[in-house]
């Protein structure tokens, strides 16, 4: 859901979007293509990682690291925005971390992509928020991290051409440690979505000054 | 510090405070009652847990559970704000949680005093904040959550009255599992208070509706 909404709006964008899966013919991501033009394309994880510029990792929680893993010569020297949560609904709801609080998903993507750019992003918010910030109204905010300075400018630069963020609504939190954090929201999260009943709403942060 | 800031707010809201500390010469704590007046005074756990209708556990994460388990007939029938969050610094910085993701302090409490009416709120802001909402500009948001909606309502009514927080920006997260998602909000708060360099500020839920 969260890789056809993001691959949707790219595609929308102007850009050219390989929709990877464990088969190149994947039902969903052939529904998903049929309808945009010959801009999507699908293929297998490894054929997507090849094809693109800069990769979005949209795979749930418990096998994103695995995934990638196996695609990591196909993304060296690129950037990859990690977009997955470590949900665990196995055990039912409300769902657990699969990891938290000493590591984190972002960091276990950087570990297994030592040659890759992983810019930790958009992992805070429904995917149709993600794509269309202004689906909430007013400024609110957007928190991105990584290791690599030039790759989180480029991701910013990326996330308002193509979703509309403004740059000042995009908070830097650091290096990709401060996944954690990113990643430790989403128990609130999932709470404040059960209060609204409604998952188009988004944080700011007020300050003083 | 947290103890404080809330005792200082609360003697000059007319209300009585009994800190508790260890000891009841605690020098820190009598050094805080000293110019407050007579109704500020000092006593041991037990003391303050006795003397108050409304108790405020203000104690670190690692002793909390302790501390509220030697005082629980004190605290029967009674609410117990639970502010403190589990933070472990004792593996340097950046601090981990020594409870998360399936569990929390909040919870630990209630289990401590389950004829106590437990609401963990005031958590995810710094402690200057927690008594003056207005050194946040504009609307900005207290979570709570606890098992009893008497207790969270009379809770509501008291953060109103003490520190000035509208009942507008009050959201009741539900039942006292919440605290899992509050508590874990410290990871990202501790990141956007080394970005911003400055402890006063929150966060505000916006909404599309």
């Amino acid at each position: 859901m969260v890789g056809q909404a993001i691959g949707t709006k790219l595609v929308q964008a102007g850009n050219h979007v390989t929709m990877g899966s464990r088969s190149a013919s994947n039902e969903s991501a052939l529904a998903w293509a049929a309808p945009l033009g010959e801009r999507a394309t699908c293929a297998t994880f490894a054929g997507a990682a090849a094809a693109g510029e800069i990769a979005f990792d949209c795979t749930s929680g418990a096998h994103s690291v695995r995934v990638l893993g196996a695609v990591e010569p196909d993304l060296r020297g690129k950037i990859l925005i990690h977009v997955g949560n470590p949900l665990d609904f196995s055990r039912g709801m409300p769902p657990s971390l699969t990891v938290c609080n000493t590591d984190s998903l972002g960091e276990q993507a950087q570990r297994a992509l030592p040659a890759t750019h992983v810019v930790k992003a958009l992992n805070t918010m429904n995917c149709d928020v993600m794509v269309d910030p202004a689906l909430v109204p007013g400024d609110h905010h957007l928190f991105l991290c990584g290791n690599d300075a030039r790759a989180k400018a480029s991701v910013t630069r990326h996330l308002h051409e193509w979703f509309g963020w403004k740059p000042a609504n995009v908070i830097d939190l650091g290096d990709i440690t401060a996944s954690r954090g990113m990643e430790m929201i989403l128990p609130l999260w999932l709470r404040i979505w059960q209060v609204l009943g409604d998952a188009h709403f988004n944080v700011r942060v007020m300050h003083g000054g």
